[in-house]
């Protein structure tokens, strides 16, 4: 029995969670996170949150933790915690600091080999934790003896990392004394030897340089170094482009932004200005096949400066142990003015594009008007398909959190990470992108937002097909893309959904229901689904589409 | 380039499931298995089935399986396979042979570790494989050169074993041409000598029982001897009972059976006369916590005969490599006839179980109404819950396929089983019964059975709580159980469905709508909402409430 006052391992667990900032836990009950659950209900500082499934409890998680910087969430053994293992993957390829907590059988039945429900029946209780090792940063058992220990050496991996962890704690342990230990984590830290070659190269090559470019990409939003980013490229006044994943690493608005750099399947203008450059600062990018547009987006590593979580490479020079944030912080004292000309390039979405009232509403009105739409303090959430291609040419505001998984790319990720992020910030507006396709997988996360009093702009772009899957391929037409045509009005009120919905045919209709959302957006969530053309997509998917033509000509020949 | 007439990948893949009987592949598109869908929809005999997303493929994958005995299913690398590792992971728990086919990025961009989409980005290919090793009985990467041995070897693997097996296949090595191989897999044999030995040492067993019992369980309906096992009742004439999990490996019409043996969850009847019983003929039991009623099944391990699917263990004696259906067709031959008293106990349901028509439809009333309503030949599909329980002691008519995930247990299992019963048996009828709570998490399967046009009667107990959470838990009240109250009509609506639905709050509702099925159910889905008092839950429920509640003073004490 407990004494008095004593802390227990569940209590431990929530304290540590709470002095994160994490003031929400997502989960779906089962029996064996009972014990986890009674005791959070209990917990002042932090609400449990259901979801209404594991994979839409781990998208909501990832996107709240995108918000907050650390997010957890709570599942059973097997059954549930398997359910979210897409999710964490995906929390794991795009470095996304997920602390995931398993309720598991009682001790003494794991220690009897015991065949219990949610088991395989082969009395091995590693097995889901083995394969939660390929796709986290670190898992830990808990007991009460470890648990001061084990839990805060996994947050602290969670945060300097920036990938998921796992937890699994037997529903006995939760309620037991927790040990006292005097814990001292070490944090990495700079090597100040290694940062001053690094800076003196960097300062070096950044003063001979004759057309200098700043690239920051998705390590700046997963560390939070916005600001100081920002502070680069005023003092050195160059020009600054970001890739796919450097959405939203940015500020859209400052006056040296040239535009979204896409390779091939972006504009040319920018490619050939950005391909001209002498010396690309570029900070915390992925060179992975969409961020570089299918590697087409072909820099000479000889020129690049690439600044990365915990080492910097200067051309051919590795400097490692020099932490990102700590390099920034220097360069913005060290370097000098280095004003270069900013190219005048014209954005592809002019703001006052004008398209016949009546026409169906397609790719190329929207997206200029849904550009115009976005607010600062916006949280947009964007989902895979050819929505990430058309958003990334969108100019956004300040200050607006721009979320897409767009590297691990797993459709149905838009809704519940809406839902995580209504949570997350309930005072800022969030607007979510979602296509037919793509809302299908995970469309019960609608019911949590509506039963949470959530009250996001959603846009629906309805093409009745899985539209990007037939650019992506050759020939373009095929039967298996084909998807049910859903009612997406009965859908809401089917969950109970007191909401301002549209269907938007034409122009003229996107307006007005755009409009309306400045009305009846104030007290419920807006629902505008956009209904276009089957085969209706941005340039940018045509041009994708031009490409994998080209290659598969090549490979033909 | 292939030549004409010359076998591809792919092809040889898909005659290989076709010659299994496989005539429908569940699956969801992605970039990564079009070459595998653009090759299946010029297949003449196999049907690609979209669903809407891969958990639910998995859900439907495995019912189809249960039924024709062995099933398909094809995702994408990453984002699609790890959506199913719960449902492939059930699949193994409960031994149902599917075969995961993985669609990979080409063997070119594997070789160079690229950082593609759906990766982890570290250029790792091996590590969903190596997730999957941990839930599958064999996994493959397939090419050309060893297509005609790992695909015959994963196939066959699946077949003995009853478990999931994993191929992945790069997208480029579909239509490349198959190396001819010849291969000769070796068949598990039983071994004479062995066989006899065990034969004898049965033999006497039963002759000097004076109480004999026959207990089929799970692996009867797994390895469909559910024939031989009929055969073998009538020639001993002996009594009959079954364990949860052995529910539709016995003719439950056949005059020996006694009902369900479920420890002290069950009629205490069933109990007190197997426990007195001094030979038990255990076919194919698995000993696990809810298949024995929390460990209250107690049998005397000294006068059980287990029959396995690969060894039999008589008492104490343990013989190995005697295969189940040799062994079982031996037994017909050389057992005599050792007619037992069969007691008289009274199934829990009684036919004419009458209420007053105005009350609020319960448990007490629906349970025998639902056993009456389920005919010869159904696919019965019972949902993870409190349903099982309440089902389990449903009195079934003869050829009944019953389908429950009772071992692995994840909720919403039902909907998209549903789903892969109706493909996989057009010509049955497929009774669905579900629960609020589970539904939730696999909805969209209800879009899918409507654009494929099946016709499934569903009976959705709706008690708007997760119920059975909150009966294995002390104490019964809490708010993570609440659920949200959803619309279901308005939801099949939302889906396009023409269906029959009927909203049930009385018992006289429940006749009418009964009446209705029979009368509607021809050409279209029906869909009956049981609604109920959120306690609600049938007598076997309860009683296993009283003993966590015993057990858990217990260990206050």
């Amino acid at each position: 029995m407990l004494e008095k006052n004593e802390l227990t391992v569940g209590r431990y667990l929530f304290n540590c969670l709470n002095s994160e900032g994490i003031s929400e836990i997502f989960g779906v009950p089962g029996d064996y996170n009972f014990t986890l659950l009674d005791n959070l209900e209990k917990y002042e500082r932090i609400k449990f949150v259901n979801c209404r499934n594991e994979l839409n409890t781990g998208y909501a998680a990832d996107s709240y933790a995108r918000i907050k910087g650390l997010s957890a969430m709570i599942t059973t053994f097997g059954v549930g915690e398997l359910n979210a293992c897409n999710a964490i993957a995906g929390a794991y390829s795009e470095y996304v600091p997920v602390i995931h907590i398993v309720g598991a059988p009682k001790t003494m039945l794991q220690m009897e080999h015991r065949k219990m429900h949610h088991t395989l029946m082969n009395g091995d209780y590693s097995v889901y934790e083995n394969m939660y090792k390929n796709i986290t940063e670190y898992t830990a058992v808990i007991t009460k003896d470890n648990a001061e220990i084990e839990i805060p050496t996994a947050i602290a991996k969670a945060k300097e990392m920036k990938r998921p962890v796992y937890l699994v704690i037997a529903i006995d342990v939760v309620n037991q004394p927790v040990t006292k230990r005097e814990v001292s984590l070490s944090k990495p830290q700079t090597n100040q030897n290694s940062l001053q070659l690094a800076l003196n190269n960097i300062k070096q090559v950044i003063s001979k340089a004759q057309k200098p470019l700043l690239l920051p990409d998705i390590m700046v939003s997963r560390y939070n170094l916005q600001a100081v980013v920002e502070q680069l490229a005023n003092k050195l006044d160059i020009p600054v482009s970001t890739m796919m994943m450097g959405k939203g690493s940015f500020n859209e608005g400052h006056k040296n932004y040239i535009g979204l750099y896409a390779g091939r399947w972006g504009s040319l203008e920018v490619k050939d200005f950005v391909e001209s450059c002498d010396c690309i600062l570029a900070i915390g990018p992925i060179w992975s096949d969409y961020n570089t547009a299918s590697f087409t987006a072909k820099l000479n590593p000889v020129n690049i400066i690439e600044i990365q979580p915990s080492y910097v490479k200067v051309g051919m020079n590795l400097y490692e142990n020099v932490l990102m944030e700590d390099l920034l912080n220097e360069l913005v004292k060290v370097l000098d003015r280095k004003s270069t000309p900013v190219p005048n390039i014209k954005l592809p979405y002019t703001e006052n594009q004008v398209g016949d009232g009546n026409n169906q509403v397609s790719s190329v009105y929207y997206y200029p008007k849904l550009q115009s739409f976005i607010k600062e303090n916006d949280i947009v959430i964007v989902e895979s398909g050819s929505l990430p291609l058309g958003m990334a040419q969108v100019k956004l505001p300040n200050n607006v959190s721009y979320i897409c998984q767009y590297g691990w790319g797993s459709i149905g990720y838009a809704t519940p990470a809406g839902f995580g992020a209504c949570v997350a910030a309930r005072d800022r507006r969030v607007v979510i992108f979602t296509g037919d396709g793509a809302i299908h997988l995970t469309a019960q996360e609608l019911s949590s937002m509506i039963y949470n009093g959530c009250k996001p702009v959603i846009f629906l772009i309805n093409n009745k097909y899985y539209t990007i899957e037939a650019y992506l391929n050759t020939p373009k037409t095929t039967n298996y893309n084909n998807i049910p045509v859903w009612d997406f009005q009965k859908l809401l009120e089917a969950f109970g959904g007191n909401a301002y919905t549209a269907r938007v045919n034409t122009n003229t209709e996107l307006d007005e229901a755009i409009r309306q959302i400045a009305i009846q957006g104030k007290d419920k969530m807006c629902f505008i689904e956009i209904n276009t053309d089957k085969m209706d997509a941005p340039g940018i998917v045509h041009n994708v589409h031009t490409m994998i033509e080209e290659m598969e000509k090549q490979q033909m020949s």
